[in-house]
């Protein structure tokens, strides 16, 4: 089958084998899959992966175990870790943190840049009909943005900064500002800013030299991925608030916690979030994901594909395996 | 009046002018005052303070406004952040985070180890008669220990460690343990975890070789005071789990916070905390801070106190100035 291998260096193969389900396991067809900043920070080597990359898709399921077959022929996107089930994350459904956990196309796993791939059927959430491939890509991201408001209590009366106008920060903004919070997106790029100005979310243009206001925000979300970036919230967080950390900056740097315990700052961790709250907002028309896709290619053109996503302009970029 | 001064070194003068009670403050003659690691930061250049060091005390009221007489002649101790009264901080009752707040011995206002000091009395909590003077000069630290339970929810379930067998991490332990949840101190002084130990509480002596497990634990307080105190807690916090910072430390150092998004864990900054629990857990006998001192001197003895206080061995150093 067609896929978009890394080892060593992106390599596009057309003759990659078929993957196997496992005991239930669905096999999917992939439609679409969407190139993530974490698909370039594993061509950089993070985790060391090889093979078949890519976590963000939808596609048809054309293989399921016996007790799914109800689930042949379904539109589905899936969640990306799957636990060895047994320990006491996965017990608790925190397969995420299984210890021993296999990630699509991240870790131990075939990912979704491919014709073909496999995950437990568990993993696997219905697409409803009024979400568009292109749209459904963006479940996974969307999820994730969520996790900010899963993990912690986000008041109508908090004042919330999102930094970094990339396409994290970009879905952060937007799905914090469904809780009726005041959102501030701040980033360097006037074009990606317009598109969270245009679904109600306040925004600052720090490339005209303004700055935020220190001390001033109850909540700050580090989406920079940028080393300096958490020196900067802990700047503009208030005493007693709150620093969500989404993105991870591989490399280390100097750095003084001192503040965090003077002014009692909370620094929450956030990653993968909830699918089925992602597919509600989608499917609500709560948040409009579709300005935020910079490009649609087609396998053939996978190369171009991630030279685009590359670009300091570019937002979303997908691959059409139709 | 007798006081211990921060000029630039460790000054002890019999002359010091005594201080003068602003509007809605109390003139308090000191009877004990406890040295913390502050004191030692101070001197190391903390913030810059000059003057009365100290902020740990139990004293007897002096002088009250019009409208407080009745505090005439009680045994007090007090909280030891003051703030404008005025800003959205101080009308939540968060004087402890006022960007204009003055705190005792430590910024903007004379401290403790002197014959009298001032305080709003607003600060002030009466100390009950079957706690001892030696023991109320606990109250500020206990508090602080306090303070990791009033942010967190802890659970009768949890599993908590505390790094660090020094004074904070042995109040940390003691408080934590009245939660139900199961508490090990680790540390480097068998005396110092014997106390701990004799009010139930599991240690671990680290010197001998032995290491916590790794991510074993769903709170990890961390009360070393040391730079590697933090990358230590990351590695032993659970998936998910909670690290809370206790202690300052002023230098920088080279550190990645990647380990805190991939295994979302909360970080949690604690400084001053809550008296009035504090002096319960005395009043009540749930936890015997007795064991914590290491020696009472008076004050003609100061300069051997603050010697004393800086040895390894050494716990609490209190200096009477009855």
């Amino acid at each position: 089958m067609k896929a978009i291998i890394f080892d060593g260096a992106l390599t596009i193969r057309e003759d990659y084998p078929l993957p196997e389900p496992k005991e239930k396991e669905a096999l999917i067809r992939v439609t679409m899959a969407g190139i993530c900043n974490t698909d370039r920070e594993i061509m950089n080597g993070y985790l060391g992966f090889h093979g078949v990359m890519g976590h963000e898709f939808v596609g048809i399921v054309e293989g399921a175990p016996e007790e799914r077959r109800d689930l042949i022929g379904k539109r589905v996107v899936g969640e990306i870790n799957c636990g060895c089930g047994t320990c006491e994350y996965c017990r608790k459904g925190l397969e995420k943190h299984c210890p021993s956990r296999t990630t699509l196309g991240i870790q131990g796993r075939d990912g979704a840049f491919a014709e073909f791939l496999t995950l437990p059927v568990s993993n696997l959430h219905l697409v409803p009909d009024n979400i568009s491939d292109e749209e459904a890509v963006f479940t996974e991201p969307l999820a994730a943005a969520l996790e900010i408001s899963e993990q912690i209590h986000i008041k109508p009366t908090d004042s919330i900064l999102v930094l970094g106008d990339g396409k994290l920060g970009l879905l952060c903004s937007l799905a914090l500002g469904l809780t009726g919070a005041r959102v501030t997106l701040a980033g360097k790029h006037e074009t990606k800013l317009k598109i969270a100005r245009n679904q109600h979310i306040d925004t600052l243009d720090v490339s005209t030299g303004k700055q935020n206001e220190e001390k001033a925000y109850d909540i700050v979300v580090e989406a920079t991925g940028r080393a300096d970036g958490f020196e900067k919230a802990m700047k503009l967080t208030k005493p007693g608030g709150t620093i969500v950390l989404k993105s991870t900056v591989a490399s280390s740097s100097e750095m003084n916690l001192a503040p965090l315990v003077i002014h009692e700052i909370t620094l929450v961790g956030s990653r993968c979030g909830p699918f089925d709250a992602a597919i509600r907002a989608l499917e609500k028309r709560r948040i409009d994901v579709r300005p935020i896709i910079s490009g649609i290619y087609k396998f053939k053109d996978a190369r171009e594909a991630f030279d685009r996503a590359q670009a300091k302009e570019s937002l979303k970029i997908i691959i059409d395996f139709r």
